[in-house]
């Protein structure tokens, strides 16, 4: 979650929203990084969790992160859900909540795969802070 | 409708599974095309939604999609609701129902934007059809 955090921390120095997301593989290694750049590519699909699964999917030349952990800073969007879901992406671990737009808002069902585990409030204080400040700062 | 069906098409000659989808700006001008690239691409996420929903960005210049309308032919997943949300999308307009990974079967409470509306069953016939002309072939 440190090495989320810090992707969300480059964020905010770029002027994006501060939320940062890594996948680790089974052996613990770093195999994708993002965060959030949805303003410099003008393309609201950027988000921190899909930078970080498709190069994790480019880091191993394959589609599928079966065995991986995402790490991300705040809970996944709906269309982040669905993008760690499609990947069968194997563990999510989560900072803080997202209640107004994160996926359990408007999930009735887990959208994960069948067994894949959720992890919520990892850091969750560092991840809410990062976010306020960024949030203050630009008020 | 049609645009997107062609769209599919494509994605059936070129062994993907075929989902179109158009973005069609207020006067009726097709901005945006795409159809189903995740095997090409090794990328989960490259949904007929989301190539035609980041072509139609690129086309205006902005992230936004106000007053647009997607027409796409099978009921966006998760994660292409979620895309369609976050871009502002003014109507979708789905072809066939998908019971299994579509939007609605998770989802409590609708994903899009407030304002935006939905229209359900538009060629769902001929949407369906090919898909289960292209699953029918792969067996």
């Amino acid at each position: 979650m440190l090495a989320a955090l810090a992707q969300g921390r480059q964020a905010a120095e770029e002027g994006e929203i501060p939320i940062g997301a890594v996948v680790v593989d089974a052996d613990g290694r770093i195999i994708g990084r993002g965060h959030n750049l949805t303003e410099r590519l003008a393309d609201v699909t950027a988000h921190a969790e899909m930078q970080a699964i498709t190069a994790a999917a480019e880091t191993i030349g394959g589609k599928y992160l079966r065995g991986c952990t995402l790490y991300v800073t705040v809970e996944p969007c709906l269309m982040c859900a669905g993008a760690i879901a499609w990947a069968q992406v194997s563990r999510v671990v989560i900072g803080c909540a997202d209640e107004k737009r994160g996926y359990s808002t408007f999930c009735s069902r887990q959208p994960f795969h069948p067994r894949s585990t959720v992890t919520y409030g990892v850091m969750a204080d560092e991840c809410r802070r990062l976010m306020q400040s960024f949030f203050h700062d630009k008020r």
